[in-house]
């Protein structure tokens, strides 16, 4: 298939962009994509296309913008339940304490997760999954981590095997059994992490080669902070898992600076996500690293709060930055990576360009996939969006809106947009 | 036509909501209401309406909310061109200066207008129209204000009253002639305040008796703000508008307090719109009025600010909170009313329910139209929503995408929204 007249067609080409290279979008004006077999074959000027490819099967993108599918590299999108009553009873100004004792947060979650079955995670998970989808996201990365005992944790990733083998929404596998500390440890936080180390990740080490034959092994994730895993506690099981052969990542400096960036970049991990409260040596770690560096902005705009990621520093000190929706039920229920973009341009500082390359090609390297996802570049899958505008811009510009009109997969159309009303 | 089964039927019954009464959602579970010649004739719950009216054409709600369609009291949907080079500018870190040597700010999309004919600005309208109304606002206040000279600012209100003729998204008129000084008395704020109050009102108000007779006087609207109209040429202009019987607004605090609220109060406006440098006087005079304070939180965080509307000040002084989108080509552009509700439980601090009544019933209060709108009650226009979820709390909980299904305008279905793809 050969989509022509695309006003802008943003190619992201030339691989992950690191400090200020970030923001190059490879524009080419009346662009083309010629597809075959659900890759990328070619892509060009429409006029140097149509005529080198003129028996293709032609979609005419009508002067609108073609650009790659999102990668949404941080997601917690399998769980059960919903706390939209945690969300009220903050809004009225409970403490947390008061919050924790009507049974909210993370163990809330746990829960329901627990007592959900393989069938009910994914019926839900999938409704998520539409939403992203319908906003653009085709490659996102998918964490266990309501489970907190090993049973469950391989349930949610079987879930997202199975997600992933759909072939619609393309998952990424984490397993994030080291989310909080389990109701069984608790007061024992050094437990846990020995149970996590010692037992859990040979169990799923074990479990991944019987169930997930001829995959790549899972990212193996972490929340360090202040009332998980602290910093030692964090290096004991990211070092257990680098040792068997996981890549790596952690969640860092949401609340507290515990110098998780800087283990994280150590150890050689894929990237730290959530950089909130990250130190002016954190961000020379990042900044010297191939670990991605991984903002999420809803999170403390899901929380009313007023302090985001120090993006520009991070690109100042050559960093390679992504942004994410952290999905998840707690404090960011988002699925579209074009509301991640909008605030990523008025909280983060970027503009438009760079939060677009942040949310491709960089988040495509935030999850070890840039040979797949990120850019619309020969041999790459045709994973990519028809906006429903003729700039790239509005992408910041607009918000609150879903701007995509058709999202690609692998060259199938799996996303369809439309309002029905007697204006169109 | 009887809609059935909704989980939560909110028909916000019981007129304005004033100070801390804010948030009584009337919620009737497994509600119904029926609908006859496109007029609320009863609500109540389904067993009792399904006996009651076994005869009616019925719709069933399968278990999701429905509610009230959205009133946005305050945007600028009429204009031409687009300012994303400008956007992009400020997030570049360019300066107002240099942005408005680029040609940037109110100056550029009058210029724009200006050149509009009726037909292109209805077209750019209806665009943003069909968003709005695939959102759930069913009935907007539009503003007049990019021409700045009496035959530009009549075409805008011309086409206006056209667009709410078209019957789907019900526009409730505002001239805003005295939004900027027009560029043709730069240096002469006075000398076009004059002009405004001894010309173009009694020009206008002549106009309207002959080109729309039989609707009620438009709104008259002044920015009054530091580098607009200072508060004694803003009250010259209102002292005129209300002497020649128009309905008054007025844009205070957004960026300066300069005792707008109060000057609201005295005159008497139906609303007084911003509100975020608002000064405790002025939240006092407006806590013993009737003028509703509408809250626009798009703004600042168009703007990427940290500061918003004191809302829980104006509640706790007895006001009546409205929240509307201020939807713009400057610092706004946002067709949803439900992320403005987003916006409002984070960063105005009130719960869903609050800012739900303030996007409805209090929205009404602000455009005059509580006889009609805002609420499901006998006698009112069926106008409503049938939410994706069954639950409305959602409308805040979860934030950057559509949670509206279908849209009824007067009792007809005029948006329906579809996402198609394998995955349903």
């Amino acid at each position: 298939m050969l989509i022509h007249s695309a006003s802008q067609l943003l190619t992201l080409q030339g691989g992950v962009q690191r400090g200020h290279q970030l923001g190059q979008l490879g524009i080419i004006e009346d662009g083309a994509v010629f597809i075959e077999n659900g890759l990328i074959a070619a892509s060009g000027t429409s006029v140097d296309l149509l005529s080198k490819y003129p028996q293709a099967e032609r979609f005419d993108a009508r002067g609108r913008v073609v650009m790659p599918g999102f990668v949404d590299p941080h997601t917690h999108l399998i769980f059960s339940g919903n706390r939209a009553l945690e969300f009220e009873m903050r809004l009225e100004g409970k403490s947390y304490m008061e919050i924790m004792a009507a049974g909210g947060g993370i163990l809330n979650t746990v829960k329901a997760t627990r007592l959900a079955d393989v069938s009910e995670l994914k019926t839900s998970a999938r409704a998520r999954m539409t939403g992203m989808l319908a906003h653009g996201t085709t490659t996102a990365e998918a964490k266990s981590g309501y489970g907190l005992e090993i049973n469950s944790e391989l349930a949610q990733l079987e879930v997202i095997l199975e997600l992933d083998a759909e072939g619609l929404l393309e998952l990424v596998p984490t397993f994030l059994g080291a989310h909080a500390i389990a109701p069984e440890y608790d007061g024992n936080p050094v437990g846990f992490t020995l149970a996590l180390s010692n037992r859990m990740l040979p169990e799923l080490l074990e479990w991944w080669r019987s169930n997930a034959s001829g995959r790549p092994l899972p990212f193996v994730d972490v929340f360090c902070e202040q009332g998980a895993f602290s910093l030692p506690q964090s290096r004991i099981i990211l070092q257990a898992a680098k040792e068997m052969g996981f890549p790596l990542k952690m969640h860092v400096d949401e609340f507290k600076n515990l110098g998780g960036a800087s283990l994280a970049v150590e150890l050689g991990a894929t990237s730290a996500d959530h950089l909130v409260k990250t130190s002016p040596a954190d961000i020379k770690a990042l900044g010297d690293s191939d670990t991605v560096a991984v903002s999420l902005p809803a999170t403390p705009f899901g929380l009313g709060q007023h302090e985001f990621t120090p993006a520009k520093a991070i690109i100042a000190a050559n960093g390679i930055l992504a942004i994410a929706s952290d999905l998840n039920p707690g404090t960011a229920w988002c699925e579209s990576m074009q509301f991640i973009i909008a605030l990523a341009c008025r909280y983060l500082h970027l503009t438009v360009a760079q939060a677009i390359a942040a949310a491709t090609i960089n988040a495509a390297a935030a999850v070890g996939r840039t040979d797949r996802v990120g850019s619309l570049e020969p041999g790459k899958q045709a994973d990519l969006l028809v906006l429903d505008s003729n700039d790239y811009r509005n992408l910041g510009y607009k918000f609150g809106s879903n701007q995509v009109a058709r999202v690609m997969k692998r060259g199938k159309w799996v996303a369809i947009n439309k309002n029905e009303t007697p204006y169109l």
